[in-house]
């Protein structure tokens, strides 16, 4: 399993023909994909085999999972038979729970879910600590991390060295509740010690004057290639 | 939206048709049912339909719901579409996660979830307790408090008083993780203070001389008919 470095493009887009649609525009410019629970809830892990069919990146299933051992295997199970390429965890599912589904994915990825981008979720930095300490113990993928919490990716990144892939999230336009805000700026997160930079509205939702998700992927692709 | 006691149904079984004709069977000794991720991710939101169709009780989708406010706004919105009459979050969602959830269920259930029936979670009794009052603050349906840890019902109960309904896990046969354990008896959260107990594995996969699903359920109805 080779590290690269770049974009995550969080697919979440509802529609199954527009997501299709854009997963094929933008895929040149992502290096991953990550479809979360909305899509797996109206569409069912089904859903992974179509956009498998478009694409050949890594398309990593953000389920959050947060359930007792034998639940979270089977859970992992049936994502590894629809084809899923990884599987992001919550930390607080614990070392049992992570160690049940790292049985089933073997080579592919897991990640663990730190902390949020917003300040209302309820896991504060050594709660996320913890998590990414137990991620090293047990050799996890990586670890997802907020850019929107100043100097944690940097922090994170002096802990894990290159022991483990950080994917930061946060990135560009962010919808917290029903108004629009934005995060830092593409790139600053890679610049920070980030391996992959998890961007979802600013390419699937562009603002004029980007005309299309494919103009701004292509931008964002542009923008952290001398970066990287 | 009336307050009762009882059996909480959790129906981890993957197969339709097997899933509905054990539902169709335990139907009249249970209160509510929960369908968690595994059988969404199997079959998507639309098997909520499916089993609404052949019950009337309540339907609680076992989200462990864990995104951002917005992000769990458009989840339950899905939810609620496909026909749900509750959902569970988990704690660390949050004050904002929990009010966008509140707002699109209105008078549906919002449970949330505070810890894990086994040790091995990294969530602990102080965390525990600050969900509960989160919820208690926030007037959620009720909260979900695990009766395999000693005393937490009774504790929890001693704070929630009558504002929040209780359902208790971790209640008969579990399922660890490859090893199958005994839980506290049938009726023994109830008789702590919950006001519903989560069943699963003792109903569905019942152990001779039980013969049946339904004969179990029976029997766990039986139990707790004098402690209701």
């Amino acid at each position: 399993m080779g590290k690269n470095k770049g974009i995550l493009f969080a697919a979440d887009v509802l529609e199954e023909d527009k997501l299709i649609e854009i997963i094929s525009d933008v895929s040149p410019f992502i290096s991953m994909i990550k479809i979360g629970n909305l899509l797996f809830y109206e569409h069912s892990f089904k859903i992974i085999k179509k956009i498998k069919d478009i694409i050949s990146i890594p398309i990593i299933a953000d389920l959050k999972l947060l359930d007792m051992p034998n639940m979270a295997s089977r859970i992992t199970e049936l994502a590894v038979n629809n084809g899923v390429d990884g599987i992001i965890v919550a930390g607080a599912i614990g070392q049992e729970g992570i160690i049940a589904c790292q049985e089933i994915l073997r080579d592919k990825y897991l990640f663990v879910f730190t902390q949020f981008t917003h300040c209302g979720g309820l896991i504060n930095d050594r709660e996320a600590d913890e998590y990414v300490k137990l991620a090293l113990h047990l050799e996890c993928s990586g670890v997802q991390v907020p850019a929107t919490k100043k100097g944690r990716v940097k922090q994170i990144k002096e802990i894990v060295g290159d022991k483990l892939i950080i994917i930061s999230c946060g990135i560009g336009t962010q919808k917290f509740y029903t108004e629009e805000n934005y995060g830092p700026e593409i790139g600053s997160a890679l610049i920070d010690g980030a391996d992959y930079e998890i961007i979802g509205r600013s390419i699937y939702n562009p603002k004029l004057p980007i005309s299309s998700p494919k103009e701004a992927a292509l931008l964002a692709f542009e923008k952290i290639k001398n970066i990287l």
